[in-house]
């Protein structure tokens, strides 16, 4: 069996960390996860994990998928920092800079939703589509576009949680939970919204709630507007209010409804089932996308973010 | 002087036809426009104009940006027609194989907005500035999104026109011009609507109208939805809507409260007068843009569409 080049990933979210050592989904080395708790600690625990491994010469590039905000423009001076996130002790910090400097290695730095979604379109639910969009629906709503195999950055990498999307006020008078735009599509549909509205947590209202039709009509009106803007050939959605898997048929349903016949694709009109689904890496689309993103390093293009 | 190589551009719209030869907006050789009849007459004035250029073998290359709905997906056995458009006698018009067999030079064809983003990201408005984004209002709305110098192609060509934003009954009881969507973006805010929701072209409603709030409302609403998704290093507003000037400063105004701070970008924080803009080619970007899909033919690259 020929030997497989490894890589490192790092998932870096706000509440774990998941640093990896694989050449892909069927060979992962070596694991670790932890709490994030302060930067130099949290930091310093992956830098720990990888050193061995870059000391034997068994890695030269590292992945990480991280939560943000993070300044991701190569031509600024805080390229590669989480910026001015709410999360304490957090702001302001240099993360490529600081694992760079340790490790001596190349390291690959994006959003944790858009190493997911590049995981997903490496290995995962969205294998072989370009373009394709991973929606991750938990504490936050983001969305990562994939197209040509890479992330989608423009003048900053995408914020789509965020559209804006038609709320009735009659049947759900709910404000919204944006601090930023009251009732955009984060505001009505993620994890904390759900429950400021109705004082349960997603995870434990009953699935006969009418509650349910109302959140699945939000995604689908987001996914409509994706849909007719990004016209991706896939759509991923993850997180944890995903991991209601009875919205999922609601959701495709309504997006059809709402569609109208207007996109005829048979994406669409004919297979919306396979057109919608769940993360084919289950809650590894984010440490592997970071492995994912490890890889393109090895790619030799131009894109300046590498 | 060196002589420039020149292409054909056709900027085929539902009402007029602009056919030209040139090699960019300051060496237009020769141009000619005429209405749109039915598709053996139109498509033979076009042909019969391009004929001596190619006969001598002055060009042998042809964009063309269209009306639509068109068939671009090249697997498809229908592609380069004009498929189902309420246009009478255009529904399945061969309009890349008719152009071809006539003239025997490499024909591009993409959907006239798509030409016109790219004419501006060529010459105009967005010039060097990618990705970027056209839109036109006019009696329908649709994007042109630019990335890597190319218009996006997913599944099918995007219709942003159609995505879903907040729309208030009370404020607005006109229910949206739209037959499929009703009061999606297009429904609310295009010409047709204007004068079904006011009795007036929009061209003669007076500028103190209050109505021009409730539009300019709209599109911005529209364009933070598109900045969310697509994040546009420029943004180009054309069509016959946005003759209306004034438009212009209250759009941007509405975008930048609407977004609230969130995307922090100087564009939006600083240079929004400078971020969204009139079209840079004027009328010519659609014609102009023909010419850039022929130019790309050219450049030798792996898009199935060319």
């Amino acid at each position: 069996m020929p030997i497989k080049k490894l890589y490192g990933g790092i998932e870096a979210g706000g509440t774990k960390f998941v640093c990896v050592v694989a050449a892909g989904p069927d060979h992962i080395v070596d694991e670790i996860r932890f709490k994030t708790t302060v930067p130099a600690e949290t930091l310093g625990r992956a830098i720990q994990f990888f050193q061995p491994f870059v000391a034997q010469g068994q890695i030269d590039a590292i992945g990480v998928g991280s939560f943000g905000p993070l300044d991701l423009n190569p031509e600024s001076p805080t390229y590669g920092f989480i910026t001015a996130t709410p999360k304490p002790d957090w702001s302001n910090t240099n993360v490529l800079g600081t694992l760079r400097q340790a490790l001596k290695v190349s390291i690959a730095l994006d959003t944790d939703v858009n190493a997911a979604g590049l995981g997903e379109h490496k290995w995962g639910a969205s294998k072989g589509c370009d373009p394709s969009l991973y929606l991750t629906i938990g504490t936050g709503i983001g969305g990562g576009y994939i197209k040509d195999g890479r992330s989608l950055f423009g003048m900053l990498t995408p914020e789509m949680g965020h559209i804006r999307i038609p709320h009735s006020r009659e049947l759900d008078p709910f404000p919204g939970s944006c601090p930023f735009h009251g009732d955009c599509f984060e505001g009505l549909a993620s994890g904390p919204a759900i429950e400021q509205r109705l004082g349960l947590r997603g995870a434990i209202v009953p699935e006969d709630d009418a509650f349910w039709d109302l959140e699945a009509d939000y995604i689908a009106l987001a996914l409509m507007n994706y849909i007719l803007t990004l016209s991706p050939k896939k759509i991923i959605l993850g997180g944890g209010v995903m991991q209601r898997e009875f919205l999922f048929p609601k959701v495709r349903r309504r997006v059809r409804e709402l569609l109208n016949g207007y996109v005829s694709s048979k994406s669409i009109l004919e297979n919306i089932g396979t057109y919608i689904l769940p993360p084919g890496l289950g809650n590894q689309s984010g440490s592997l996308g970071a492995i994912a993103l490890a890889m393109q390093l090895d790619e030799k293009d131009h894109d300046p973010r590498l």
